[in-house]
């Protein structure tokens, strides 16, 4: 009996991890959303409303991020091995903080307007959280691991995008921006922004190895 | 024999994992409690001493760190995950670089007064620190685990407040200062001190992944 | 029959991860030479040739890389323990990673003349990769694991190194360059250069991990 078949012996009976991972990356998909709600206005009464909902979705997900690592302790079997079951929980969840760690900071250095660099950010975030949910949706038959792929190769596409929009923000920040002030608040902020979509790659990585192993 | 109890059978048996345990903890106690000094005080002679000794505990820390990766790469079996282990090792090594490492900029920034932010940080740190240093004593039988989880709460807790006292000190110097080099250095020891407490966090959140696994 | 002898069993067998890693680290002594190369002319049109290739070796840094993940997912049977392949090789993405961003980072904010401090830690880091390379290369038999040991030494001793070149570094500056913008360019880059280090410490560390267990 392969490790394969065995997978597949035991992945229909796992009632834990995929539901849970599931709930984990639709948070994603609406804390990405909210994200790109609150750099796209400037009207300050919606902002307020967003930040306060970015904040509630991410305890959201600490609390999933929680159960997951909770099962992971308490189950000797698991459908995956289970350091990429503690690798996708904590990337999940890291995302979630780099994006709470932005709004955060665009409300604490009261940015009024998020600059054009920062909306291309935030959609690439959405981007790759959407696909990180419809990827780990994927994983509990593994049928359709093409689907998988598909969207493990938009996300690493969108950090890439990520980072040459980061460095270009920066460089133009440093040749056209004289307050040193403005440019350490925004280049922070760009910083988280990009680095959440590092997140998302490496929760993508997590699953293409388990595909590796799998499919 | 369940888990558990080959577990309880092993552990009376080990004298080489606690003892370093304790050391490497107790050793973050008294150099959180130099750090707590040297942002106390004015006297730039007392400054200076306790800088060093900051320096000389953060090598002691590394020599305990070493000895514990060096068990653990020479002992098949281990009271604990070799996993858990690791990450704890590393957890409190890393509270001790961070320590060192905003002493450090201190000094070599040159700031003759710490800020109010700055004390209220060195402050909790050294709570964490303490309540590691009691959560690592009761590791070792499990008995009294509900002090452990009692210890991993207040760490949490005490790193919230830490975010907090960040966040709000960082929005206070972009609100109130002008200097940019000021803000610059201060930042950064700041954001320093509030990893110290993320480290401390991370230690306690191995200990809680142990008591699941075992009390 | 012994883990060690086991060990030695499996050995002359693996044709995958030594080629791979030497590789790896053959890279690395590439594109850090490269690197002493870009920090060391003011020739506009030699760097612009030199960002290009750091560019392209760490495109191929990042193929080995994936090769190496792709052989571990793969395969039951690994010459080592799979978290010290997965750790050395990560640290070794790392250490292209970050030479890279340090190059990227001088072309981007239009440094026109790198200082000195810069290029004392750009040779530490070449110094590194060669000693890393040295050690890779002895791993396949560990007949000669006394030269492993030496090179691991020397790449601390690089690390200890940079550490105090940047530290020294960003105190001057912060005395000396009035200029916030600059100092925050500066700073970041020499940054990246002093992680650089780190990384290079964290392969040097796997691998005296993997010798305690083997040699």
């Amino acid at each position: 009996m392969s490790l394969n078949s065995i997978f597949q012996y035991f992945v229909p009976k796992d009632r834990k991890f995929f539901p849970l991972f599931e709930q984990a990356t639709a948070n994603l998909v609406d804390i990405s959303t909210c994200l790109v709600k609150v750099v796209s206005t400037t009207d300050e009464d919606k902002k307020i409303a967003f930040y306060k909902e970015i904040e509630r979705l991410e305890h959201v997900g600490d609390d999933v991020t929680h159960q997951i690592l909770l099962e992971l302790s308490k189950n000797f079997i698991t459908p995956f091995d289970r350091e990429d079951i503690h690798a996708l929980a904590t990337a999940i969840d890291d995302v979630a903080d780099y994006i709470y760690g932005s709004a955060n900071r665009l409300n604490l250095y009261k940015i009024t307007q998020a600059t054009d660099s920062m909306v291309e950010l935030a959609v690439l975030i959405q981007q790759a959280c959407s696909d990180l949910h419809k990827a780990v949706c994927e994983l509990k038959d593994l049928k359709n691991f093409r689907n998988i792929t598909d969207s493990c190769v938009r996300i690493n596409s969108a950090e890439n995008q990520a980072d040459h929009v980061f460095n270009k923000a920066v460089a133009d920040l440093f040749d056209h921006e004289e307050n040193a002030l403005v440019i350490m608040k925004y280049k922070e902020i760009l910083s988280v922004l990009e680095t959440a979509t590092d997140k998302c790659e490496d929760a993508a990585n997590v699953m293409e190895s388990i595909l590796v192993k799998h499919a």
